[in-house]
């Protein structure tokens, strides 16, 4: 069973002709009230256009929906490209019939798919007026809005958390399609959370940074930036919850951070010829930043993604990574732990059964890489995949 | 036939047990003078023992031999091996009868192979004894010499140039190894380029560096920097060439380039599980830096290289990997062509017939990517490969 929606959001999912698989391939989130919005987005200077248009609208306190197409990126695609996507917000505004008492409120449109295609808009604007009379908060409208907006990922997406303050709960809910790629297309992580709590536009901006910055700002597939990256949050004020002070914020950005955890996790995890998922913690250095670009390295190279593949217990290549990140640190204090056996110590091999090793790299879904430096006393937790020949069938054979 | 050697070297190639396969593991070079050297290293923080040793050799004007081994790395062996390293180097000083007239010198020494263990030093002293009495000049030594430094290479790698100043001639000649790895090896390049002119050591240094800068520094396999990587240069001064003014300079610069140039297209060429030798050409920005951070970026994409290696005209992956290099560009004045066809003009999708394109891509091992910004004038050719399949079996199924 999926988590359920939090109060006051309906949602639905269609096929309405952008996928020429005539699978579901438009997906709507609407809430009831006008909701604080806010919004993360790819730093790509190539960026799509919905992403530019996105840009424009958080955040906000007056969002009542958000609309994803998948099939066609709307990327590369110029002036006409942003023109569609604001038709494509303006139509979707339209076709939803306002509740009583409140405005038009925004809408935040996101796309993906092929890029270099100009959005077929008649046949979108069909499927708006579709898809609207499909909202609704039942298990089969949260399971078609979830999966309408995947492309090679295999399963769909979605995780739930509840924030309790004083003695009073509200719902974060969030919904992402993760790494996959078909034919022109490229790796795009699409993600919604939404909640009933209340919270200003400009405190769920600050949370929703920071949150991301130490989710999914901390996976990797294959280092390749998406044009369409997007992650929007909308709080409509539904439950009795309200962030005011400094100790909600926190409670609240602990519960944002385990949804938005959850969904990292499961991109890399659901990764394209993905056989596991390596969580790679770097502990010790002078700032996160520091370490993010040790565990970046490390988790985008080719030789440390393929020993992982043939669990080969492969300390050099991991070492090595951290070597050229071009962080300063003393080599000769560097530890490294994989799934808790200690590969080196001290700058040096450390003894290790290597079978024992790798028979443990094989049995394991979850890898865990643990690589301690005595810079300083910050630390970061990345996530990623091994690299398989099947990345390579998915990217290399299936041409324009 | 493999080019001769400049006047005044002796080359010779043993098997002396360093390697599993009794394959030659062994390789010598002896100036008859004392050389002028200068030195290019990796600059992975974890670097290997001999590099560490060689830097505080380089640039000298006394340098008489070049020793290296393929089969271990020496590198993560600590303080015990930068004694080795350097005990490799007096062994084989000692061996080497001095020439009349001439003082010690010194040695640069080289490994590659296995990291974290240690020089079996009774096994490679007792090799340095009988590499010795090989030295010559023949077709023989010079291939022995060039084919005992390969690990996984498929053929060896030697270049040669001819410099020609006031009527009289001089060699340039090289010898590489290229991106290889067995088990738990990593791709490593050692190159040594020897000549027989004339040239100070901190003349010659400047050179190196410069050209290094515009061909080694310019070439990625899979991006995974090695501990070892090193290039070096002697000259001994016994033709009749002398490189004394800046128009002397520029003459042998050149030929310099040339070599190393042939040289460095060679290690992606031979690069494992390479099926195209790829050229980026960045043209259009404010500095040569930027340009190369967009060529590495594109070059080291897995998904640019699983479209070049299913012959997909993929400009999306391109244009949008050049987006994350960091550097600043207006998006709208990019131009993209492959192998001549032009696929994206001023920031959106030009018109191609992407079968031709594919039969094009499919058709040639080299592959030609042109990707022109207004941003400056500055340019950079950048060598890379695709990404298939084979790479994943060498560097995930051999085990440690």
């Amino acid at each position: 069973m999926l988590p359920n929606l939090p109060k006051g959001y309906r949602v639905a999912g269609i096929a309405c002709g952008l996928k020429p698989s005539h699978k579901l391939d438009l997906s709507l989130i609407v809430s009831d009230h006008p909701a604080s919005a806010a919004g993360v987005y790819t730093q790509n200077l190539v960026c799509a256009a919905p992403v530019t248009f996105d840009r424009s609208v958080t955040p906000a306190e007056d969002v009542r929906m958000v609309l994803i197409n998948a099939g066609i990126a709307n990327a590369c695609t110029g002036e006409r490209g942003l023109e569609d996507a604001r038709a494509m917000a303006n139509a979707v505004l339209d076709a939803v019939p306002p509740q009583k008492g409140f405005t038009r409120g925004q809408a935040i449109v996101m796309s993906t798919g092929v890029i270099g295609h100009f959005l077929p808009m008649d046949t979108l604007k069909a499927g708006i007026n579709n898809i609207v009379k499909e909202l609704g908060t039942s298990q089969e409208c949260i399971h078609n809005a979830v999966t309408a907006i995947l492309t090679t990922d295999t399963h769909e997406k979605v995780a739930s958390a509840t924030v309790e303050i004083n003695g009073k709960k509200a719902t974060i809910w969030g919904m992402a399609k993760g790494a996959g790629m078909i034919g022109p297309n490229m790796a795009t992580m699409l993600i919604t959370v939404i909640s009933d709590l209340a919270i200003n536009a400009s405190m769920a901006q600050t949370a929703l940074k920071e949150v991301a910055d130490r989710t999914f700002n901390c996976i990797s597939v294959d280092g390749h930036m998406s044009t369409n990256d997007t992650l929007v949050f909308l709080a409509n004020g539904m439950s009795d919850v309200i962030i005011g002070n400094n100790e909600q914020f926190e409670v609240f950005k602990q519960g944002l951070y385990d949804v938005c955890e959850t969904l990292a996790r499961e991109i890399p995890n659901d990764g394209e010829g993905a056989f596991h998922l390596v969580t790679i913690n770097v502990e010790g250095l002078k700032s996160r930043d520091d370490a993010r670009k040790i565990a970046k390295q490390i988790a985008e190279s080719p030789l440390v993604k393929t020993a992982i593949h043939g669990a080969d217990p492969n300390w050099g290549r991991i070492v090595s990574a951290a070597g050229y990140a071009g962080v300063p640190f003393n080599p000769d204090n560097v530890n490294l732990w994989v799934n808790g056996f200690k590969l080196f110590e001290n700058g040096a091999p450390a003894p290790f059964d290597a079978k024992e090793v790798s028979q443990s790299m094989a049995d394991n879904r979850e890898i865990e890489i643990i690589l301690t430096f005595k810079e300083g006393s910050e630390s970061i937790r990345f996530w990623t995949t091994d690299l398989s020949e099947e990345y390579i069938h998915i990217n290399a054979d299936y041409t324009t």
